[in-house]
């Protein structure tokens, strides 16, 4: 797909088929994060594939029970290796964000140039993730989506963005 | 250009060409940021375009003295709102550099497809910048990058990423 069409036509998408995802496609989606840059090329990322039911089920109440999300066949959960990597001198351990989001916003991006919907989920708890899918020590969660065929067309146009000139100026603030 | 030829052939530039960006190229390249989402539709970003000479110079000793930054014909500067929305519980106000990271994602791609070259600045002093550019209060320098045209053919596949199994797991870490 047209680059730019994926970019305007990407939508957050909370309704899905429950058919499921042939191989080839998410490998290509997966792979879209994984050549992402980092800081230092660091790639404090990891991506874990939810598909099993229950786990599902759980992740409902996980993530601010909206039940959506297990209606697709799988739940992308990404966390972020905390680092000491202090970007600008005040993120500290938080710059981590940055480079988990950057790999997402590529999967995000590369699901819809597959026909694949996803919501990027921000209401979560951390805690109760990291023990349902083992986080191991180090490592938050920093975002999650369902992955999955949406049930009906809803691939248009954004809306309710500010205009242009609201958003950029030139040489100050 | 095709979504996967962008993403597969972006890589950070650092030498570039004098010759200034058409504006309807900038306008398309800004606003793929513009459309981007963010959570709860907040859009919690604004883009400095440095194009000040005297600016840009000045810019080189706030992002740790990398003199290239100022060689192409502007400097993309991203700042992010500080907000209270505390995504997982951990963020607290630091949640805001996930939506800026996708905006400024988006923009950092549609800059590679219009043949553009950047590099995502991570090192840089947040203090020094928001008074070089007068940045409202509540607000933070998430990134910045030169933007212009490569001085070279750099386009071509990532180098050193990790494998794709040890970045991706089913259903736990």
């Amino acid at each position: 797909m047209e680059f730019y069409e994926v970019i305007r036509t990407r939508r957050s998408v909370r309704s899905f088929k429950k058919d499921s995802i042939p191989k080839e496609v998410l490998d290509r989606v997966l792979d879209a994060s994984r050549v992402a840059p980092s800081g230092s090329n660091r790639q404090p990322w990891k991506f874990i594939l939810v598909k099993d039911e229950t786990l599902k089920q759980k992740m409902i109440s996980a993530c601010d029970h909206q039940k959506f999300i297990a209606d697709a066949p799988l739940i992308v959960v990404a966390c972020g290796q905390k680092l000491s990597f202090n970007r600008g001198g005040y993120m500290k351990e938080m710059s981590m964000l940055i480079d988990v989001s950057i790999a997402f916003t590529h999967l995000i991006l590369a699901a819809r140039a597959e026909g694949l919907g996803t919501c990027w989920i921000g209401a979560f708890n951390n805690d109760e993730i990291k023990k349902l899918l083992q986080v191991a020590e180090g490592y938050e969660v920093v975002a999650a989506t369902p992955l999955g065929y949406p049930s009906e067309n809803v691939f248009t146009e954004p809306r309710g963005r500010k205009k242009l000139d609201e958003i950029v100026s030139e040489n100050k603030f």
